[in-house]
């Protein structure tokens, strides 16, 4: 109970996958040159995690949740909310807070999702939509804040709004956008229609402004797809969630990439550290990452990071990037291994979900983990991977056994009983 | 998910076993030629099935509700309503139902419990049961019915009508029958009381319509035990279940062998298809079920087989009868094995308990599964068995991860979150 040891959970994003093809049937993981990740699992004890149970593809906020111990069951109220908080704006209860992409219409037609994975100038596209619905719409106020490249948040407060409403973004390109509708089970519900209504308006007047915007007229000039609409999507409300230190004494800190997942650390009022040069993308500085790992063990007694980079080659599809992006979190890794004192550290190596490059999205597979560090007992792997951690110790677990699993190696679990 | 991937559950009834001492320590599934059991272990992952929980031993009934996803701690209500569906009684609220065996008495004496396992006739004396008691009993309808070889379901229909009544059917030979009688918790209750009397009553007239019938006048003749009796068990009520289709939105078909399970897919709106020359005993037509399977797989998105015989080579403490049952299990899945597109197919191996020959009823052991197709991750186990099945990558799964699971290799899960 005296225990002062330190607990880290690192997250390769998506990591974990499915045999392919051209790699010979071995995973991505598997075929990638992983030496820090293969020396924590020959020097500690592996297994398989199924975050939200056996078979159920979890997306990156309810991995994270489970993972965290807050049953995403009972307290997830859709991604909105997060996206939000990522980007620090607060959601009331009664707002209704959604996901947006900068997308490229022609027409009605979604031409570009992402508008190009447009880097600069989406600052003042979004102070320009503010701007525009200062006023709100039908007494409902606007807050429209952009994120990373193509991403921001909207939140919509006022009276009587209802989250039971249909998305806007279509979610594939070459299509019509989407009208905002109430969901089959509200359709008669005169706040969802009218919610719906508000929706709509935003999307149309917002691709109003976009479009006449200069940093667009630019953008077209060099040929590259304006960011002329904001598309909302995976709307939801306010969460309540116990802080993090509340909930179980320690001091934690999150290193992440995303807006979704930062929001959560901002959620459980944990200590949401920023990198520079952690871009959320192939070309994030993993080292940097590392490095901050480092710094933040020194004041925090939990650390949750994750390198989002291994997902985005499993939706594309390109098991290449994939293979490189975990080689980057391999040597992230490794140089924990070096930096850290070990004899005061336990850390869990894993994903928040499987994203098979032959699905190109995420899969109910279990997750390989590995734990290295005070209070393991090496189980004889000896390598990290979707076939070599099965055999491990820890057999599977859930997202409530990880907080419990981690705290009792570290020595820092409760009794219960005498 | 717009995975159109077809999900097999394959069957083998109480397949799972102990050692046999007279098979130098190997379980029938060990001791049996398995090239194609072992070839869906080499190609997929392996673990262990505890339908309802570990240690526990279900009945067919109970575990294909958990392995359907149906918990059968919140939803079972006897094996009756399943036996009288899977003859095609309908039973309404209100309505006690019961599965019956045709057996022999002499005086009050059960000498064989299935009448010579009675292969034909048994319709002619369940219309002379219907014709003696076409005016109810005590103003309950009866409706009794003859399933295949011995066995019979029984409906009553009336009012007040108590299902907390004891068995009649003895379970074992060479004993009086009993008689119905209330439960200890409802002794004293009037409904319970007469309930009793009714069921008291069916017997003995059942017994004396029986026993004068010309079906058994001959088989006394022949030398062969008359089906002079007609025994009351597993009294149940109606059950109300989710049909399957609008629970998963997977168009589903069963291909089984027991009114038990038959009754099950009745009640759950499945497809229950009829195979000719799937007898439910050791010389069923194994290949003839194999091709009603790929005929099913055309049209169907989840096809649930149960093959009976290993089962009743378990209750008899048959070992080699047990083994030739399993080598028929065996070759069913080779034919699958061969015959369909595995590109789009994802099926997964199991018992639905085992029925250890040392035992000759049900334990609570482990079934082995395996799970071959498409979106798994073939984890270096190599043969399908209790030992083998136990290092696999699957690891311990119970009732509710069975679909989840199916559903997430088949790419048909839902993602939950983003």
């Amino acid at each position: 109970m005296s225990s002062d040891c330190k607990m880290i959970i690192f997250i390769g994003d998506g990591m974990g996958g499915r045999p392919v093809e051209s790699l010979g049937g071995k995973t991505t993981i598997e075929a990638a040159n992983t030496p820090n990740l293969d020396a924590v699992a020959a020097g500690g004890e592996s297994g398989y995690l199924h975050p939200a149970g056996y078979g159920i593809p979890v997306g990156s906020d309810t991995s994270h949740m489970a993972i965290l111990g807050y049953d995403p069951f009972t307290f997830y109220r859709g991604r909105g909310p997060f996206e939000a908080k990522g980007v620090g704006i607060d959601v009331l209860p009664g707002d209704l807070a959604f996901r947006c992409n900068f997308s490229t219409l022609e027409g009605n037609v979604v031409t570009d999702r992402r508008a190009g994975r447009i880097s600069s100038g989406t600052d003042q596209l979004a102070a320009a939509v503010r701007e525009g619905l200062k006023d709100g719409i039908d007494g409902v106020e606007v807050i429209f804040k952009e994120s990373v490249e193509h991403r921001a948040a909207l939140v919509l407060r006022g009276e009587n709004l209802d989250h039971r409403i249909g998305e806007v973004d279509p979610h594939v390109e070459g299509v019509d956008y989407w009208e905002c509708v109430p969901l089959p089970e509200a359709a008669d519900d005169p706040n969802a229609i009218r919610t719906a209504k508000i929706v709509n308006e935003f999307v149309a007047r917002a691709h109003e402004i976009l479009d006449a915007h200069p940093v667009n007229q630019d953008r077209k000039a060099k040929g590259l797809p304006p960011a002329n609409a904001a598309l909302p999507r995976g709307v939801g409300t306010a969460v309540d969630l116990e802080a993090f230190e509340a909930k179980y004494g320690l001091t934690g800190a999150m290193i992440v990439e995303v807006d979704l997942v930062r929001g959560l650390g901002a959620y459980l009022s944990m200590d949401v550290i920023h990198v520079d040069d952690a871009t959320g993308g192939a070309d994030t500085d993993e080292m940097a990452i590392a490095k901050a790992v480092v710094d933040a063990w020194a004041d925090h007694d939990f650390i949750l990071v994750n390198i989002k980079a291994p997902d985005l080659g499993g939706h594309d599809g390109d098991a290449a990037a994939k293979i490189a992006s975990i080689e980057k979190v391999d040597r992230a890794v490794g140089y924990l291994l070096e930096a850290l004192d070990w004899s005061r550290t336990t850390m869990m190596i894993a994903a928040d979900h499987c994203t098979p490059c032959s699905m190109m999205d995420h899969s109910g597979d279990g997750i390989p983990i590995a734990v290295i560090g005070y209070g393991v007992r090496p189980d004889g792997v000896t390598e990290y991977g979707e076939r070599a951690c099965a055999g491990g110790s820890v057999g599977h677990i859930t997202g409530p056994d990880v907080m419990r699993m981690l705290a009792s190696y570290a020595g820092r679990a409760h009794k219960f009983g005498a």
